[in-house]
This record gives structure tokens, C-alpha cells and sequence, in this order.
């Protein structure tokens, strides 16, 4: 029987079909629009046709020339913008604010490569070293409150038809709706046990095991309890922390390696699908006016990773209700068993 | 310059680019894949190629034959069903709920017509005589808590291959999450204000003009303020009330008038768009132990309606952080003047 499932940390219920669950071969395959790689502007020895870098990791050579390994430059349609006026007004009942914050584009390779599991792990361990100073630098400045890293990856992901494998970091002035959700949700969690909700998560996953996909040195893969979507995968790191960019040199190194594991299980598995990734890292903590916007203890951070298989949902939008086809333990024993 | 402006019932910021705002004709005619009508299992003449009907609207003819006007029947596919045991469960930290509730399809014309907007305002009028009907049926079941009616027109929007104008009424054990945070917001409102934030928005915005895509016999058509979409709209009823199901039958024939307008305006502005709209009502209020589950005054029913017109998001899904190229203020100018 199908069964409604709770997402402990936000909250939301979810229908899973476990009776007739859906089977990795039951998705077609995603066609790409077509592209000329000779055009991609994001290659080595192209760096003039993009604005120039903000970061690059370069053992060689000069800024906005060949040498790099990861380069950073702005969106060339930015949304937000490091030097506009933070104003704030209300309208009646409406409140809006300016758009102060900033779009970067992470160029993952100099090589044109489409999907961050073909690149070496050093190559991502290297990725994350860019998103990681690029947030501290965004740190400075005390009118950003949140970093938010993620990945397009595919036509139906949202990504371009350029497929040249790159991320992006948008930096905003407010805290974003669904992050705020997450660390109420986990606050209140907090508040009562005195635990930290992704914490108990790992250690119950990891005694039950049917939803684990695989755990090595001190990161674990998990498919969640109650999914969204279809092969749904969420990365963790054991040890507790709340932000992304404060983890060492080991952990960085180690997470490059589990990241390429299960981004390489899904493209087999699933024909190479689009999938969107997301860092769930907390937002700013700063001394403000003698107290800590946010506290220690309850955030852990973490990575979400969407495969997108189903088609384009309907009502999901207006209702943030979903259906997903396949069970999490269904998906995390073909992910599992597939290399 | 691009502003952020915040959603005042459930509190989300979105980026709203007022520059270089997008214009109807940006957006490019979505294609449909093909269907053959003579396949159609829904027209009039082929009610046994369907499960039997739950209930039909006829003023001729036998039940399971031709002579209706609206017929719902059972989906083919449901993840909910009525006879399903309403057991609940918890495993640790997690929790779940049998699928108990229904998935019923209404068929709102007997000919092949495909947009709601090419029906009688009177047909769509007899549409929402058939969600009220059942929404009171299933009202009776104690194990059901919500009733979802929303329409997914066009296969991007989530729609089938076959075009028969149809709209889904889901039942649920549990209440939504995107219902019950807007519940929540419309009743802190309410706690502080001791007003409706819905009366406060419909007020606002008429003084205002700039978001009013139409207003007459007491039903007001809006682009919010803080669309998550382009040419969002919003119809609400001027007439205070928490259920859609409790209209009077003025306003019911006002409202089928005033949906069939702005669904036309959409098709001919934006070369027939998918879109999906959803009801946003109540819960069932219940008196439970001698409280009502939700009170009376701070919830305001409407129709919320979502061209499908941008590329499917990518980190929306997991942020909730939307980014609408169109201003709503533009989006209603197009719309007053769209016949």
C-alpha cells in the first residue's frame, strides 16, 4: 500500500507508491538540446570571451589567461549585484528591500566537460576550495546574509545549452524561505532533545541501513525518508557542524571522493539524467549587537542532490505536496549495487 | 534596478527583475505533444472506456452513458484511496500515515475541448457545482482533512498527452504544508491586525490599480505582488469567506465569468500557455472536542493560477528563492489591455 511519509525537519508529508514503485529503466532517457563545444566560452584559452574572474586556482600563467584548474567570474545576467544600495522600504502591507548580493559562475574544469562525475576528485575537491573562499569572502561583507551554492546540471534542471560542467553562488541579503524552514524546523528539534536533528537522522539511517547508500570516512549518503522526487540522494557529513565552508582539508577531500561516487551512481543508473544539487549550510553568524544571529549547536550542514526524472510537476508548485514514485529504500538499494 | 520583495502571507522573498523585465512575446509557444482525439477516453459517447462515475452532472440519460454535463470519476491511478485504513506510525524520528483520501478527475465538458478557457462561463460554472458537491461528500469522511482542487492544462504543466479539458480534486489525511503555512501567516496577521490579510491585499490593491487585472460583481483578479512566476494571477472573491465550497450561487456564476476571462486573456496574450491553478480554501473545520479546528475569520479562499511559460527551475526546488523575470505590475498591464 502507498503510505504518507513526514519530512521530520520541515515537516511536509510526502505520498511514496511503494506497492508499484517505479524502476530506474522505467525513466526515458533526457534528451540534451544540441551544442557545438567549439563555442563554449568557458574552455581554456576562451577566457576573454567571458567577463573577467573574480577567483581562480592557478598553479600557472596570468589572471583571465589559460593555467587555471577552477575559475570564478560573474553571471553575465546577474540578479543581485555587490554594489547595489541595500534600501529597504515597506508599501502598505508589502515589504521589499534592494537587490544587494551577487551570482557567480564556478567553472568547474578547463576541459569541456559536461557532468562533475567525470572530473577527478581532486579536480571537485578543488571546487569546493573555490566555493569556500569565495564564501568568506562574501562574509565580509555584513549586508549578506546567506550563501547559496548549486548546481543546474542538464537542460531540464535548469542548466543551458552550453554543458560545459559549472555551479553557481548567489549571495542574497535575506535568508531564503526554505533555509529558514530547515533551521526552525531543527531549532525546535534542538529546543526539546537537546540533539541535533541531522545527527539522530545519521545515527538512525545508519542502524536501520535501508536507506544508506554508502558511508566512508566519516560522510554518509542517504536516500531520505520521505523524498520529493525520484532517487533523491542527500550527502552528510558525520561530524557535526553547521557551515560548509568552515570544514578541513580531510573532510573536504573526503567529501570530493563520495561526491563523485554518487554522482557517477547516478548517471549510471539512470542514463545520465539532469540533476540539480544544493548546499544546506547555515546562513551567517555574526555578533550582532551582543547576540549570535544563529546558534551552534542545531544546523548540520549538508548537500541535496535531485536527479530530474518525473515529469515537471503540476500542483506540487501551489501546494508542496508530493508524489514520489519509488521508495527512498528502493532507490538506495539500486544505488547501492550500482558502480 | 531588480528589487526582492517579500511574499506578506507566508513570508518568501523573490527577485523581481523591474529593468529588464521580460515581455508576453519573450516567452515561446510551448509545444504539445500530439494526441489523437478520436482516442479520447473522455469524451461524451465513451464513459465505458473510464472507471464509473462518482457523480455526474446530467439533466438526461442513465448513469455510465452520454447525456452529462460535468462527470467525475475515480483516477485511474490513485495514491489515495477511501477505503484505505488510516493507520498512523512512527519509527524513531519519523513518521508516517496510511494513504487514506481519494484522487478523483473531473471531466468539465463532454466535447473535446482542451482549454477551460474555450467553455461556456456556464459550463465552467456546472465545473464548480461538481468540486462543491464533492467536496461536501467528502467532508463527511472525519479521516480527511484537506480537499486539493487544482488543473494541470498542457503537458508541461504536468497534463497528459490527451487534451480533454479536465481538472484533479485530491482528499488528504494530513494538512499540506503550503496550506498550512499560509494559514499560519494569515493568522498571525489576523492575531496582531484583528483584520483578514486577504481584505487588506484586495483593498491595497485597489486603491493602488497597478497589480489589478480586472474587478467586477465582487470578484478581483491580481497579479501579487511577489509573483513566484510571470503572469501569475490571483482571483479572489471580495466577500470575505474562509471555504470555497460555502459560495453562494451569485458568486459562483461571478467567478465562472471572471475565471473564463483572465484564462482567455492568458491564452491569447501568451499563445496558449500550460498553466496549472490551484484553490486555496480552509481546511474542514470540524468542532473536535468542543474546538473548531480553524476559526472563521482569518482565512480568505481564492484562486491561484501559474502560466508555465520559464524553464523549469532548477535551485527553486530546493531553496524556495524564485527569481520572476516579469514585474507583476507589467504582467497586469498586459492583461487589462488582452481581451
Amino acid at each position: 500500500m502507498p503510505e504518507l511519509r513526514k519530512d521530520p525537519i520541515i515537516g511536509r508529508w510526502v505520498i511514496i507508491s511503494t506497492e508499484r514503485g517505479k524502476r530506474p529503466h522505467d525513466f526515458k532517457k533526457v534528451e540534451e538540446p544540441a551544442e557545438n563545444p567549439a563555442e563554449c566560452p568557458f574552455c581554456a584559452g576562451r577566457e576573454d570571451s567571458t567577463p573577467p574572474e573574480i577567483l581562480a586556482l592557478r598553479s600557472q600563467g596570468k589572471p583571465n589567461g589559460p593555467g587555471w584548474q577552477v575559475r570564478v567570474i560573474p553571471s553575465i545576467s546577474p540578479f543581485l549585484k555587490r554594489d547595489a544600495e541595500l534600501w529597504r522600504k515597506g508599501i502598505g502591507l508589502f515589504d521589499l528591500i534592494g537587490a544587494r548580493g551577487s551570482h557567480d559562475v564556478v567553472i568547474e574544469t578547463p576541459q569541456h566537460i559536461a557532468n562533475m562525475a567525470d572530473l577527478d576528485s581532486s579536480q571537485i575537491e578543488a571546487v569546493f576550495s573555490a566555493y569556500i573562499q569565495r564564501t568568506k569572502e562574501l562574509e565580509k561583507d555584513e549586508a549578506i546574509k546567506y550563501v547559496l551554492i548549486f548546481k543546474n546540471y542538464g537542460y531540464k534542471a535548469g542548466g543551458s545549452k552550453i554543458r560545459h560542467s559549472r555551479s553557481q553562488i548567489i549571495a542574497t541579503p535575506v535568508n531564503l524561505k526554505r533555509v529558514k524552514e530547515e533551521l526552525e524546523g531543527a531549532r525546535r528539534y534542538y529546543d526539546y532533545h537537546e540533539r541535533c536533528i541531522f545527527c539522530d537522522i545519521i545515527r538512525q539511517e545508519l542502524e536501520d541501513g535501508r536507506r544508506v547508500v554508502l558511508e566512508e570516512d566519516g560522510i554518509v549518503a542517504i536516500t531520505p525518508f520521505a523524498p520529493r522526487f525520484p532517487f533523491e540522494v542527500w550527502i552528510l557529513p558525520k561530524k557535526h557542524r553547521p557551515d560548509f565552508s568552515r570544514i578541513d582539508e580531510e573532510e573536504k577531500k573526503n567529501l570530493a571522493v563520495v561526491l563523485k561516487k554518487i554522482l557517477t551512481k547516478l548517471k549510471s543508473l539512470l542514463n545520465d539524467p539532469p540533476y540539480n544539487y544544493v548546499f544546506h549550510t547555515a546562513p551567517f553568524r555574526r555578533e550582532h549587537k551582543g547576540y549570535w544571529t544563529t546558534i551552534e549547536d542545531d544546523y548540520h550542514w549538508h548537500i541535496e542532490i535531485i536527479p530530474r526524472l518525473t515529469q515537471v510537476a503540476g500542483f506540487e508548485w501551489g501546494t508542496g505536496f508530493y508524489i514520489c514514485p519509488v521508495p527512498s529504500e528502493e532507490a538506495a538499494k539500486y544505488l547501492r549495487e550500482e558502480k
